[in-house]
């Protein structure tokens, strides 16, 4: 396992560090970040999936996640949003699809199939270093906006893998927001694959909403998920929180709330 | 006085908001930002300089000063680095001379005498401000590397305008470094202007550096100013801290420190 450190920051006495690697998986380098504890037994990770146009660096420099972890033995890491340096057909063209907007699924589509595969690479390929590189063995998830639908659909569907999923302002809905139709058209052959979450968890699943959010309810559709959350019996702890937007300054707000629900979740 | 409100963000039950105004004293649209706790009976601020290549945001985006000052009556607020929006000579063609690297001090040479006067901005018009604006009427200063030599000049030469003084990674002796002959070479007719700190301040100053600063000593000489400080019974805290460099990391680490120490000196 070649990974490689581009940049290291001392932080809160633990470090905050950018890595790289040659994805298996995505056939092309892949860059994340982790913000490690000072704690020489670290043992758990919260896996942080970013929304669209992020990249690796953006929730370790805005969220302020490094103070609330300082004292744990867990530690957070976060990988690109997608792959990068390729030359895919519309692969540069906006915002919302391609380069910085992955959508943690697998591709189908022609030159996306071979390259655009986030989720086994969060699923298999970021575990893997979790395990084998970082020596951890418990799993959280979380993200934001493209980021929480990610951990939404990843924890449920592994549902076994991660001891706890939460999600801030998550697309919760996909399949009937712009967003997540432009993506599934481009990224997927039948977008049925996209359609279920699989399974149930027997926890329950944390959520932030902030109701001053410039792309609520259109775009995030939260009601729709408490509706199937309800039907299927997953337990949804939803906390709408007024006057907030979708930016980081909200982020910032509400982590420690979510570092501390996974944390418990982390204990054993 | 006429000051407009760009962007509003909800943090931490308060606000991070983004303002410009017309500023008499450079002749430039001038923008600032400033966090603005919940409480309704703000008295007190902090003005915060950041460094060279910073604009207004930086700082709230990346320190987490917000969670420190949500309980309390204290804001803090962030000018820009420079006037924007002109075309003087060499003004845009480095990243440490010109446009975001004011240095906080008034210009004399042609051209930037009319326009950089960070100086008279900073302790004349953003205090006016201050006062009129938002109706808070004791200051405290604190900055980072360039913005850290401005809040030492400013703090001892405006020394009874300022409760408290502070400075990160300041440029402590910008006469002899590279950054400091450049600026005042470009800035100033007689760089005897930029010579003397001024006045001794009956209070301490403290100062944080990194001991893995990629600045440090060469562009920072934070001994040379140890040394000049015992020379004129100027008592200063200096925390030399293992292991951190010149970046945000670095200050969202230790700003909780700096944010209690000048809340302390605000109290009345």
């Amino acid at each position: 396992m070649n990974i490689e450190i581009l940049k290291k920051n001392k932080t809160f006495d633990g470090n905050t560090v950018i890595y790289e690697h040659q994805s298996e998986i995505t056939k092309t380098p892949m860059k994340f970040s982790a913000s490690l504890p000072k704690s020489e037994k670290i043992d758990s990770a919260i896996i942080w999936l970013s929304g669209l146009t992020c990249t690796e660096e953006n929730f370790i420099l805005k969220s302020g996640v490094q103070n609330y972890l300082q004292n744990t033995n867990t530690m957070i890491i976060c990988p690109d949003t997608s792959p990068r340096g390729l030359e895919l057909k519309n692969e540069h063209e906006s915002y919302d699809f391609g380069s910085g907007a992955g959508f943690y699924l697998n591709a189908t589509t022609e030159g996306y199939k071979d390259h655009y595969k986030m989720y086994d690479y969060i699923s298999i390929e970021l575990i893997s270093i979790l395990k084998d590189y970082f020596k951890v063995d418990r799993f959280s998830i979380s993200g934001h906006s493209m980021g929480g639908h990610g951990a939404l659909v990843l924890g449920l569907r592994e549902k076994d893998l991660f001891n706890s999923v939460s999600a801030f302002s998550p697309i919760s809905n996909p399949m009937n927001c712009p967003w997540g139709e432009k993506a599934f058209k481009g990224y997927l052959i039948d977008s049925n694959d996209a359609k279920k979450y699989g399974n149930t968890r027997s926890d329950s699943i944390l959520i932030d909403q902030g109701l001053d959010d410039e792309f609520y309810p259109d775009q995030l559709l939260t009601k729709n998920l408490e509706t199937a959350a309800t039907e299927a019996n997953q337990k949804l702890i939803v906390n709408y929180r007024e006057g907030y937007d979708h930016s980081f300054f909200f982020l910032s707000t509400f982590i420690e709330d979510h570092i501390k629900f996974h944390l418990e979740h982390l204990k054993n």
